[in-house]
């Protein structure tokens, strides 16, 4: 196989026979970015830009779920969109899909893209400062704000976006006010939210969040997410999420 | 019986006895009075103000089931506080609660005011515009921001507290970002959430917040509340709450 290197696994996604590249020790896509690529609503020949994009997993679920037109994923870690490009050759998507290997904060990167209908974004997120072993670690930068804090990527969502354009961020909900509060300073009004419980009687441990670019001032609470039933087994929501019977 | 009149009604709240007057017409204590008293830690002691107290409904929790020293209800309305205070003479709770008819956003009222370790507040959940039929109508008062918004409640809930004291506000879940940030503008921040849900399945519709005075940006999320189980009866949480087996 010349598509994979050893120290990597080529995961199927159950969806259009769509596969994605991941390393084997470093950071791998998780739920999160399933549900936020599931919640994200995109119109039909919709621009989208995926900031944070890592192994492109949410770029890929959305050309094989949506009728989006392209979808430009912005990643920071060039090993990582090396590795994201090859999965765009894999699949035989690269009308649909481009990885560009850049700091969300370079407001010239920024200027050189398309103004884009939705923005999507799984940004780190944790704090800088909370218990960070290895500043260069993959995962550190995945998980930490270390290249950019969240309103690093409120901002340059505001900026790539048309007016009135849709942001989908899924973040933990012990930020939520930093999230309410940093979306209201620069104009991006949350108008959507899901919550995300691992079951019911727990805390949620996922929050999935759609912002307006200079949208109206009204919240609409969807019906929440269990991932696991009271018996343990997954929900059907999460079956169907991931294309299981 | 000399406490009520012919268009109030008594009701017994199955916590040691204590009975609140109502109006039979006018608004009446809800579910979401008695989970606002239930969520509010109060410690041994403390020097609670509740604001929006209308028929006292969480002073006299609060007297039942805590060990408050002091509850003080400030309302606007004055027929409302004349009602509540017979609530008071009715349950002998002279020394433990009284209720004030005094305008929140009234800075010399509040500076005549012991400073509280706890404020607890039901405010209207509805902005000013928004479908009312009558400003006078006492409904409307308690429903709507025509004598407070909900910036009034938090400045005037800053200026009470003692520093690093409590706020327990109750709230519509579709105006959270509106609180959040309203209560970060005055630094009150948020630190506990508690969403209620109608049952499992429904969009969440009452929210819970406790806030802290110059508190330390982390906000947890406890377990969320269902008050209906799927069979439609009372879930156990709620039958706790209010005292029933």
């Amino acid at each position: 196989m010349d598509f994979i290197m050893d120290d990597e696994t080529i995961d199927d996604l159950d969806l259009n026979g769509i596969k994605v590249i991941q390393k084997k020790d470093a950071f791998r896509f998780g739920v999160d970015a399933v549900l936020l690529a599931n919640f994200a609503r995109i119109p039909k020949g919709a621009n989208v830009i995926d900031f944070c994009t890592g192994t492109g997993i949410v770029p890929f679920i959305l050309a094989g779920k949506t009728n989006a037109s392209y979808i430009t994923g912005i990643e920071i870690q060039e090993s990582m969109v090396e590795m994201a490009q090859r999965s765009i050759r894999y699949n035989k998507l690269e009308t649909r899909i481009g990885f560009i290997s850049g700091d969300l904060r370079d407001k010239e990167l920024l200027k050189t893209l398309p103004k884009a209908d939705v923005v999507t974004v799984n940004p780190p997120y944790k704090l800088k400062d909370s218990g960070i072993i290895n500043l260069d670690d993959k995962n550190a930068i995945a998980r930490h704000e270390i290249c950019c804090t969240l309103e690093d990527v409120i901002i340059a969502t505001v900026k790539v976006l048309k007016d009135n354009g849709r942001m989908y961020i899924v973040h933990r909900p012990e930020r939520l006010a930093d999230i309410f509060c940093t979306m209201r300073k620069h104009r991006m009004e949350p108008k959507v939210i899901k919550m995300v419980y691992p079951s019911i009687g727990k805390a949620p441990n996922i929050v999935l969040i759609e912002g307006q670019k200079y949208g109206g001032q009204f919240l609409k609470w969807e019906t929440s997410l269990y991932v696991h039933d009271e018996d343990g087994s997954y929900s059907d929501e999460i079956n169907k999420i991931y294309g299981r019977k």
